[in-house]
Parts: C-alpha cells; structure tokens; sequence
C-alpha cells in the first residue's frame, strides 16, 4: 500500500502489529481516529500509556492489580481453602463474571507449550508451591482449557502437587448448557457420559 | 465485565470505541501490549498522536497530505487534464494501487446520505466547482461506490458539474475479473450487458 502520508503509514504500521489487526483494519481505525476529535486520539493513547507503564501484579496469584496485592486476595469475605489455577487474567474476569467462585486465585501466566517455546519455569508455577503450605488451602481447583497445552499443563501440576495434603479436581467437561446433543463432538459427549452427575444419592 | 484494575479497564473502554473493536477484542489487544514491551505501547501511542495532531489535508484536492499541497498534486507527472473524484483517502490509496491512473484526485470527503445527515455542503463540492475553470481538466471520472449514496452523489455532480465544459464518466460496472457469471448478482450482469465494450470497431 502506497500512503499519501508519513504520519499515516507510521500509526498503520503501529495499529497493524496488534493481534488480528492488517493493514486495511489499521487504516479504517486510523480514519476514525481522523474523523473523531483530536482529544479521542489522545485520550486513547493516554489510557494505553498509562495501563503499559502503571500496571502492577499482585505479589500473591500474579493477577493484573493496581496495587501490591490484587482485590481478590485482599477481600476478606474470599474463601482462602480453595483456590483455582487460571492460565491467564481473562480466565479470571470469566470465572468472576458468574458470581459462582467466592475462592481465591492463581494466576499462571500461560500454559505449558513446548512448540511455543514455553516450559514449566516459565509459568508461576514455583511460587504455586511455596504459596501452598502457609495457605491453608483445601482444594485446587484446575481451570485450564480442554487444549493439549491445557491438559499437558494440569497433569504436571497433579504430580508437582501431590506432596500437598489437598484435593485436586478439574472444572467438568460437558455439554453446554443450551447445547444440542446432535451437535456436540463425540469426545465432549463422551465424557459428559463418563463424569455424569447423580441427581439423587441413590 | 468486572475488571481486576482500573488501568485495564481505561484502557478497554478508550480502544473498544474503536469501530469494529468490542470489549473481548480490546481485553485481547491490552493483554497483547502487556506482554510485549512497554516501548511498542509507547511508539503505538505516539504514532497514534503524532498522525492525528500532525495531520493536513491537500488544500487542492483535500487528499491526507503532510504538506500543504499533496503529493500528487504537486507532481509534475501527473496528468492534469484527467480529474478522478473519490469519497474519502481509502480509494485514492486503491486507485493509485491499480498503477493504472496518471490524473490528479478530488476528494470529496464521503457522500450524500440523507439518513446520516450528510448533504452537500458537508462534502468539498463548492471547492471542485471553483478548481475546475482554471484546472485545464478535460476529463471528470466519478470513481464512486455503485451505492445508493454513491450514485445520488454522482447524480448531483453530474448536475452541479453540467456548466463546466468537460467529459463527465463513471468508473466501468460489471462482472469483475475472475468472477463466475452464474454468481454474479442480476443487477451487476444486467449492466455488464448495456455496458459491453467492442472487442473491434467494426
């Protein structure tokens, strides 16, 4: 693409190496940004400055925080005797969103992926550990994705845990809720068959 | 959402009021510049107000310039006599990708659209009447889309535009090269038909 103008080409050439944005996404955005006052830019730029350069994690789960220790493992009203191990922030916000979970976190930072080049010391894994004995935790509850990467994550975990007097268990793998049966792949219905839930203790 | 930090959630807000930009994507673009490092948020940020601030329009065809008189206006290489009104910055850019056009552009800056308000005062009509009579234009090419928008503002030109002694033409409608006829809408093909150009003057 031939721009009319340096200033154009440089913020198309910025915009474009964001995630899922080319070239053609980046020069709508920049347009907006031209048509929009002057003060959007700059509020804009502003807000991302201000998270890249203020941004803190919290020193117990490795969660996002704007202070030394995140809301969540300060609050509380949290149940500090469980505790779910999330690949990353979004994964909170998610769990959070449901109003389901009142435990607290951990925050690996990714999953272990040996294409991508990341291994176990990569992750927080360590500080997992040395979190553990002073928690008073009861269960861990592992909340990774159903993705190789997932699975070969939370089984290194259930060895590097076992030393730890607590019950580890997984979130359940089914079909969704709403979901059609008809439509569901063969190895997710499967296992709704395999990890049923009884409606009565009988 | 519920947000772990008010940075994060700045930041969220001020990208999500980008077009196309939802609250998911923005969360996924932050998370992106929080793993890399904070000079590309920096640069990303600059470029952003450095293009908005700095920004000038041609003040003869009102193309995105970064002097006062673009690039094209100002190249002696240029043919003159050849004049291709466009809507905005975008299809100069694919035009000029094209290799095929040696004339000079006038921007119009979008079209008329009733129901978003814009009529004709809001687009640079007023400054195309007044550059015509000493442009030594022969040729006035409406390269507009084939929209509803487009063609009741083609139609306006053609009429605003009749005092002016010059060739009036529209860019050519029909089947686009490597297209199937059997797909191509009725309307397209229709036009393609009374459109047809000879293969011999015979």
């Amino acid at each position: 693409m031939n721009f009319p103008s340096k200033l154009i080409e440089n913020a198309v050439e910025e915009l474009a190496k964001l995630p899922g944005v080319g070239k053609k996404t980046a020069l709508r955005l920049v347009l907006h940004l031209l048509k929009a006052e002057t003060e959007d830019t700059k509020q804009l730029s502003e807000a991302l400055v201000r998270m890249r350069t203020g941004i803190r994690y919290c020193k117990t789960c490795h969660n996002i925080s704007d202070m030394e220790v995140c809301g969540i493992c300060s609050n509380p009203l949290r149940d500090r005797s469980l505790l779910c191990v999330v690949s990353d922030m979004r994964d909170v916000i998610a769990i959070e969103n449901t109003a389901q979970y009142k435990g607290v976190y951990h925050v690996l930072g990714g999953v272990i992926s040996p294409l991508e080049g990341v291994g176990p010391s990569d992750l927080h894994i360590q500080s997992l550990v040395e979190r553990l004995p002073s928690s008073g935790v009861k269960e861990i509850i592992l909340a990774l994705s159903p993705t190789m990467e997932g699975d070969t994550t939370a089984f290194y975990l259930t060895r590097k845990l076992k030393e730890y007097p607590a019950r580890i268990s997984s979130i359940a793998r089914g079909v969704p809720v709403g979901g059609e049966l008809e439509y569901t792949d063969e190895i997710t219905l499967g296992r709704s068959i395999l990890d049923r839930t009884a409606y009565s203790q009988i």
